[in-house]
Formats: C-alpha cells, sequence, structure tokens
C-alpha cells in the first residue's frame, strides 16, 4: 500500500477547506500535514495541525499544497509551491488576471491545476461536450445552468468552462442561468439538430464531491512534469 | 352517433387551416363547410368549400367558427360569428389591444375562446400549474421554454400564459427561452422549495396537436353560453 | 405569536427521529416535550427529555405524536394516543394488514396520517397526477422511479401511491425501477399522448424534507376532526 | 462540386425505402439509380426507375447500396454487392446468426455497415457512452429508452447498443423501457456516482433522421478499404 499523500490545505478555516479535512480523516490516502487559516486558536484540531497565514513559511514538507482561499491569500501559497517545487490545486475563485498570469507562469517550474469545478462528472463533461461538438458540426448548442437562490454570478464559472470546451469543438454555446432553491448545481448542455438532439447533463447533489475532486487532483500532481493542467488531464 | 359538427375555417390557407381540413377529412367529428381563405382556386377542394375572404358573408351555415388567420383579418371573423350568433376558437397571434377587448365585448354575446396553444397537454399543465403554486408558497418558480430557431417572440405566448397560472397561484415565475433545432416546442415550469424540487413539463412533438385542440375547443363551445373561455375550461 | 406544538417523537432513536429532533431545535414551530427510543442512555440530550420504549406510558402531556419506528413498537404509540385522545403522524414502514386495519379503527377516535413519504413536494405531486390522470383520459401513463442503490424494495411506496393517484384518475400506470448511486429519490410520472406529452416530476435532494414535512403534518392534525388523512389533506 | 452519389434503394416499397427516395429526391447529393421492391407497378416513379426483386441482377452500375428490407431479401442484395464490389449499408432488423456472420465475411471483400439506429445522434452518443464509462469506473450505469406503444421488442436494438458501448468502456448496464404514446425513440444513459451524476441524452422527433443517416453512411463508404464499419466511424 501507497504512503499517504502528505498534503497543505490552505484556506482551511473555509466551508471547502473543512471539507478537505473531514474527508482526509474519513480516508482518501491523504494525510493533512498543515492545515492554513488566517487565525488559528489551536495547535491540533481532531489531530490536523493548524498554522496561521502568517505562519506559512514554517510549515513541515508536504506533498502537495490544496488551495481554496481568497485572491488576497493566493500569492503566498503560489511563492510557498514554487520555492519548494510542489504542486499546487487551487480552487480559489475571483482571481486576477495579473494572479491567472502568475499561475501561467509558475507552471513552468511547477506542476498545477486551477479550476471552478473539481468534480469528477464535470470534468468528463468538458471531454463529452468537446467530442459531441465537434462530431456535430452546425447544430446549435444550448448551456442551461441552474444553481441555488444565494448565488451571484452567472453564467456559473463552470457554465463558462463548459462553453470553452464546446467552442474547442468549433460550437458556439448560448447560456441561460436558473437561480432557484438550493440547488447545488446542475448543468446541462445541449446540442439541437433537426430531428434529434443529444442532451448531456451533470447534476451535482453533495458539495463533498468538489472537495474529493481536489484532493484527487492534488494526488493526481505528485510526479508529473511542470505545467497547467486541467481536471480532465488528471483522470485516471 | 351525433352528427358532425359543422365548421367555418377561417385562415384556411395557412399551415394550421391546412392541418385543420385534413384532421376534419381523417374524421374528428367534424364537417368543414366553409374554408376560407385570402384567395380561391377551385370552388371545391378535396370534398370541402372554399370561399374567398370577400365572399365571407355568403357562407352557408355553420355551428362554430375556427380562426388561424392575420389580424387584418380578423375582425371580419368576429363580426360574422356576432351576426349569426355562433361560437369562435381564434388562436390568431399579434391582435391588437383593441381586438382583444373586442373580443371581450364579443363575449358578452356568443362563447368564444382564444389561444395562443390549443393543445390538451399545455390546458392541463396551465390547471397543473395554478394548483403547484398555490400549495408551494414561497417556492422559487422557474419558466424554461424552446422553440425551434426561426421562433422570433420569447418568451413564448405559451411560457407567458403559464407564467400568469403560475402569478394566480402566487408565484412570481422568471422566465428563460431557448431557440434550436427545430424544436415543436417544450415548456418547463420548476418549483424549487429546500431540498426538494417539482418539475412539471410539456414536450409538443407534432403541430397536429394543436389543430386537434382547435377542433376540440370548437365543438366544446356549441351550446355553451356567451362568455370567453380558456382551453382548460373546455375539458371534458 | 402561537405557543409551540408539544411533540412526542417515538423512533428517537433512528434516522428520521434524529433528524426530527434537530429540527426541533433549529425551530420549526414545535417543542419536543418526550423524546422516545428503545434504550436511554441520558435522561436529557440537548435539551429534550429522553424515555425508554418500557416509560412510555409516564410521558408527559403531549399536542401530537409522531412515529418513525418499527413495526414492533408501532401498537404502544398507537395505543397511548387513542387513551389519551391525542393526533398521530407515523412513517413507519412494513406495518402488517391487522396493523393498517388498527390505524383506520383509530381513526373513528383520532385524527392521524400514514404515509410513506411526508415531503410537500410529493404531496403536491399527489394531487397533480390525480388530476392529470381524469384531464388526459386515454393517454399512457409510466412511473419512474430511482433510488440510491441500498434500497431494496421496487418499485418504492412513494412511487405506488403515485400510482393509486393516477389510478383515481382513471388511468393504468406502469412502473420503472432505477437503483443508483446515493440518489435520495425521484419520481417522474410521464403522460403520453399522439405528438404531445406532459411530465411531472418530483426530486429530494436532501432527507430533512420527509422530516419536515412530517412535522408539518403533526402540527396539522392538531385541532382536526378524527380521521385518517392523507398528507394531501394537510396542507395548507 | 462533386458527382452525386449514384445509390441502390433495397426495400424501396417500405417506410424507410419511401423516405429514402424522397430525401435523394430532396437532393442529399444522391441520385436513386434503381429502386427495388417486392413489387414493381410503374418503371418510373417520380423520376426514380423502379425494379422489382426478381430483377435485381439486372440493375444498372451503382456507387453503394442502401437497404432496409426484410430477412428473407437480405441475402440476394448482399450476394450482388459481393459480386459488383460494392458498399452496402443496411438496416434490415431481424437477422439470423448466419446473416450476421455473413456479414462478417463479406466484410473481408467490401465496405459495409449494419446498424438499428443510423442517426447522427446516436452514433455520437455511442462514442461519448464508451468515453463516459472508461472515465467513470464504479459508477452506476443505467438505460432506459422509449418508444411508441407499437413496439414490440424491448429493450430496443439501439438500447442494446449504447449498453455495449458502456461495456467497452467497463460498466455493467441495467435496461428499463417504457412503450407509451407516439414516440419516435429517446435513449437515456445515466452514470450515478456518489453526490453526482452525469446523464446522456438522445432524442428523436423525425424519422427522417434515420433516412438521412444512412444515406451519410452509404456515400461515407465509397471508396473505403473492405471492413465491417460503425456508424460512428463514418463521421466527418
Amino acid at each position: 500500500m501507497d504512503a499517504p499523500t502528505r498534503l497543505l490545505i490552505h484556506g482551511a478555516g473555509g466551508r471547502m477547506g473543512q471539507a478537505l479535512q473531514r474527508l482526509c480523516r474519513e480516508g482518501e490516502g491523504c494525510e493533512v500535514v498543515a492545515a492554513v487559516s488566517r487565525r488559528v486558536e489551536s495547535r491540533v484540531v481532531d489531530g490536523i495541525p493548524q498554522f496561521a497565514a502568517s505562519e506559512l513559511a514554517g510549515v513541515p514538507e508536504y506533498d502537495a499544497a490544496v488551495d481554496f482561499s481568497l485572491p488576497e491569500g493566493f500569492d503566498a501559497i503560489l511563492d510557498l509551491c514554487l520555492q519548494r517545487g510542489k504542486p499546487l490545486a487551487s480552487g480559489t475563485t475571483g482571481l486576477s488576471s495579473g494572479q491567472q498570469s502568475a499561475l501561467d507562469a509558475a507552471a513552468m517550474r511547477i506542476p498545477l491545476v486551477w479550476a471552478s469545478n473539481f468534480s469528477l462528472g464535470v470534468a468528463v463533461l468538458h471531454d463529452l461536450v468537446e467530442r459531441a461538438a465537434r462530431a456535430l458540426p452546425g447544430w446549435d448548442c444550448d448551456i442551461v445552468e441552474a444553481h441555488h437562490a444565494r448565488k451571484l454570478d452567472a453564467p456559473s464559472g463552470t457554465a463558462l468552462t463548459l462553453g470553452m470546451a464546446a467552442g474547442e469543438g468549433g460550437a458556439t454555446p448560448r447560456y441561460a442561468s436558473i437561480r432557484a432553491g438550493d440547488i447545488v448545481g446542475e448543468h446541462l448542455v445541449q446540442f439541437s439538430g433537426i430531428g434529434e438532439r443529444v442532451e448531456l447533463v451533470h447534476r451535482a447533489t453533495n458539495r463533498d464531491i468538489f472537495a474529493r475532486g481536489a484532493l484527487h487532483a492534488a494526488r493526481a500532481l505528485v510526479g508529473r512534469e511542470p505545467g497547467r493542467y486541467r481536471v480532465r488531464d488528471l483522470l485516471d
């Protein structure tokens, strides 16, 4: 049996950070060697060593970092991964274009992935959408996404990246957004021809899939060549 | 067995007018005694007497009129039905507000129905949507409709009347429209609560349902009190 | 503001019993005056008095009982509600036909409801399905339900009661069942005509809806005439 | 502009044969040089030369044959294509295992395709299903298909071939079938994981897609190496 991957979790105090720690305790082949959040109340919580952001330089050795923090904290974790030559999987949203460029530059030296959605199903859907678009030239392409009523941005980041996959296949997608109830996240990519239609759908019912996917991506980055990977490049 | 209902078809040259005549020939309990269109090439086509719009005053006695014409021809058929005291089922779109008021006034004297969609399924859906909205106070209500790429107006008239039904039940619907391929017509009314969702869907795959519904409505108006009916008031 | 409804929860140790207590603590207009389970470890848990099944006769006064226990414990709670003249909402599955008859007999003296699914959405769907079946005579009716892979019975109890609603409307439903992943519960009732189709769908994404619905039903029974109610009779 | 492909249509009197002739007249880059059916009433119909099955040996030169006939007529067209060294696209259902073996043997000498469904969308879906199955190991796979009430076999041939595609990707699909109304054909392949789900759907609303797909396949076979192709091998 392989040794567990040693993880640094950055943004450990947020909803995703908490989910990441819980899943690692429940066993996903990972060991959290450092949970970094803005403020720390105890040194160890449920067996996991806690660090404040100000102590980032002193965290122990790790195999990969997972980052679900905020744009203002992002530069620090990217720098640390560069200094130590370690992979980074980041789901921090709202990055500036400068930060996205810094990701591209860092990808010359370390393997990394940045995504708005780490679920396995969405990664697979990206691949299917690009292939469908390529095989169905001239068909209309529409993307409908639905999320809970508190989500402010529309279309969702995931819808936009699905649209980019459709675009790589030659389609020009249109978008519609629904904000209702407590929907975790649903995406429909529909290709309409004459007399027939292909619908590709992803339904998320539990937010843990995003954390589980990020853990999978982080593990899959270990030992890879430097580069900016997509989640779907990291499927088994 | 009942005698067939004697019908006048107004707008007989259009796609709906042609479908109405074909369905009556195939047997829907109706006999077309006059097919009225702008121009007439033969007096009888497939056994059905043809009249030009200019000859409208001289058509034989009928039990009900079905109208799928244009706003500029609409006043003439409404006047004829008033003069003869006969019911009118109209699916002519684009009526002015003055013409809609004329319909309201005429409804004091004859039974009539005007609708943008005469399909049985949509009529039932109206009823279900109003009941669902009433029983699910506080749930979000979204209406998504899809039609062929040549349809210019959005949301569809049917989506708007479904939204009115939801509104009568207390909901405030939001709309999204898809224009793609050759989709005949699909309407989804979705009620989203916390932890659960109700979806009410109508899918049309054949335009004949609109003609068949109009014939049903026309027959169902015969012998009724004067009034402005909705399609769903005329279900069996 | 109304005084909270005083509840007895029977089967308090199970998954539903735990959810009921949690929801009452979070505030659903209810106060749990007695949580009854087979074995009791502390007298009070999170502020709620705990009783063993053997102590049932001595529980304090309550306004309504909610029961999610097992067939072998069911008779005791029904007897208590009869003795005290209090309403009962029960979701205990696997009752014998003798126990169902006992429910019918008890309904002469107290208001009660028994259901395999207390969610608001499913209660509304029952009503819609019956109306749709009545309004769409001759259309084919199919029910497709999907649940997690661990569910053994098929079709689900909810699918069967939806089928009964369709039957009351004159339809003869056929059933298909899917057991996959961790699907909480989905039910599609589809009416297919010629050229069109009506689909009525319920999707559950969180099990709390069943507990919340049971609390709602229990409160709605208080002050009613004796009788055996359906969940949909108790909607606002 | 390319010269039109010269086609022989075998089974020209059936529903598919009629649709093939109509589409070729409307222009799909094909010219029908011989329409072969069991009995012939006129030598030329709508400009297309007609031949009786007994005259098959004497038909003029053609580039590809399209066959939608019956098992008892199938051997004759396969033999003719072998004699003349011409491609064959066949959608004849109900072939015996001996006839399927004859197809395999013939594929050593001519390019051919046999399929129960020639629509472009279904061909694409086969590819997507295999890829999804491969990328989602351990997820449950369910296939639900719906067809008109007159269809007797279940699951549909298309569902079974989709299931084979899933199987090639490592999944073990389960099937459910709906027979209702006049549904042209719908196939859902659903992959269910924990907390998420991927649904791949094809909806046919017009039978012409099957004829159009067969014409496309026949044209795409011209000039290929001998072999037994799948429809998805012949996409552009």
